[in-house]
């Protein structure tokens, strides 16, 4: 826990003369100014991040965490049982999984991590998720994931069944509201799994705030799961290397809240690729003021969402390194 | 003209058998049914057209007309002079340009074809714009250029000083409404260069009334551009080799009211890449019930909303053929 607390003191800032560097580029590039829009923002931000004013996207990787949840266990949860993480898990490690062929077709790489499939977190309606050694553990694990890659952008995802039951319940426990607010269908649940899932978050708030649990970090800890651990461990390890991030939907999204509840600034570097059928997405983006690039309808996690948005980055990029000035062209 | 008419007559449709088998796969995929949404639509719309159960996107290419025009010629309707649709030509044929840059991203080709770059079109405003003879022409030019073609994707794509007014034109002529509804600031006019714009447009429609032209084509001659027909043309010819095509922004897709006007599956064929800060693009897109990509603020041609728009296109076939079905996965 106190990794979080120590590394969100001394998060990067971007670099600012790449950035303006682009900027000024992009300003006198053989288009009319600001033709691209919001290609041109994402170029500067690509280019702040990256430090040069060269911004390219050569090594996209996508890191997946997965792990089971003990708030699923009893089926209460999710249209699929437990096991399906596990099979998930096994689909990604022999690249047969959506995400592999998403990544395939743009030139990424996909790297998944076990983080507790089959070993499944408590039920966050009657005590806390995990124990502060497992959390401190799964962070461990993220932030070697993370130290492992030779990457220029990473795409953080998630797979474990029930996952959006306890990304709910994180969401609600630091952005208030009732549980009905946070939770959607998830991979399909029907209208009693709806509910279920609600009277879920509801009961595991209800508990944090009977034990006076206030710290964002703690939340996570209590209410969380550990991929959304590793995901949050992941994303501040990726900023201390300065490696630009793109989050998938709401699941992911929603681990980054307690980053953004204790520094304001922790998800500087971060993109959000879709916006997530899954109704909390778009609720969470607005408090976060961020705004997704795509908004196609995908409710599928994986990494999914921030996959598709790779190559929208790298054509950002390319256009403007790979595109002459009007100084130059008419030079 | 009588291409047109004839072409029009004997449009393919897609091949049901394609689309069905890719549908039935999306819908026992591994993955919760329905979670690619828009993705897995993509995918059965490609593999109809394409013609297979196993869609792919291996060789997308752009094709870009490019001319000048005879509205723009006394500098009343464009922040840029005409000299400038030459010098873009330049930069495209050099593999220089803003879409060269996007295309190489994606690995996509470009052509670039002139069907008037230097001999522009009659000024709309007092005359038509072309002859039916160079009309002829540039039908037949676009034809044989999408014959030369060896693609599975189409992006088609423009480029003219002066075209979104001609293009407002045309949209008003078919569609009603004031030119001011119609027009928008294209690569930068002011207030002044605004209203110049939407005078040119209720002049040049003014005179279609008073001369009594109704018919769709002919008003693409009248009032139209050289790479506005072309751009049709282009998309027929496709249709006729049942390639499936990507337009771009206000000027391509405003080029294509008018076979939708003789025959309204005419578009069938056709998905819109990303929705134009050109704000007569969104109501033009919303008469034609077509739903674009991407919304990113771009607004400028060359095929670029288009292009950016290609890799969600490949991903989205990928995901289907590339991915295993429950079945295979777990026999």
């Amino acid at each position: 826990m106190s990794w979080f607390f120590d590394a969100l003191t001394r998060l990067p800032e971007p670099d600012a003369g790449s950035a303006a560097a682009v900027r000024a580029r992009a300003d006198d590039i053989l288009r009319p100014a600001g033709a691209l829009a919001r290609l041109d923002e994402l170029a500067v931000f690509v280019a702040g991040w990256q430090r040069t004013s060269t911004p390219r996207i050569e090594r996209p990787t996508g890191l997946i965490f997965a792990a089971d949840h003990g708030v699923a266990a009893s089926g209460d949860v999710s249209a699929y049982p437990t096991a399906v993480t596990a099979a998930m898990l096994d689909a990604f490690r022999q690249q047969k999984a959506t995400i592999s062929a998403l990544a395939r077709s743009v030139g990424a790489t996909v790297t998944a991590v076990d983080v507790g499939v089959g070993v499944p977190t408590g039920d966050i309606r009657t005590g806390a998720a995990m124990t502060p050694e497992r959390f401190d553990e799964i962070v461990a694990a993220a932030v070697a994931a993370v130290d492992s890659l030779d990457t220029d952008l990473l795409v953080i995802g998630e797979m474990g069944i029930g996952n959006t039951t306890v990304a709910a319940a994180v969401a609600a426990a630091l952005l208030g509201g009732a549980g009905a607010t946070w939770v959607g269908r998830g991979t399909g649940v029907d209208d009693d799994g709806l509910a279920r899932k609600a009277a879920a978050v509801d009961t595991a708030v209800a508990r944090l705030t009977a034990a006076g649990v206030t710290d964002p970090i703690e939340i996570l800890r209590e209410v969380g799961g550990a991929e959304l651990v590793a995901m949050a461990a992941a994303c501040v390890a990726a900023r201390l290397r300065s490696i630009p991030v793109v989050l998938d939907g709401y699941v992911s999204t929603a681990a980054m809240l307690p980053l953004h509840a204790v520094s304001p600034t922790a998800l500087d570097h971060c993109i959000v690729g879709h916006c997530s059928a899954e109704p909390g997405h778009r609720l969470i983006l607005d408090r976060l003021g961020l705004s997704p690039l795509l908004d196609l309808g995908m409710r599928l996690g994986e990494a999914s969402g921030a996959m598709v948005a790779v190559p929208l980055i790298r054509m950002a990029c390319a256009a403007v390194v790979e595109v002459p000035t009007f100084g130059e062209w008419f030079a």
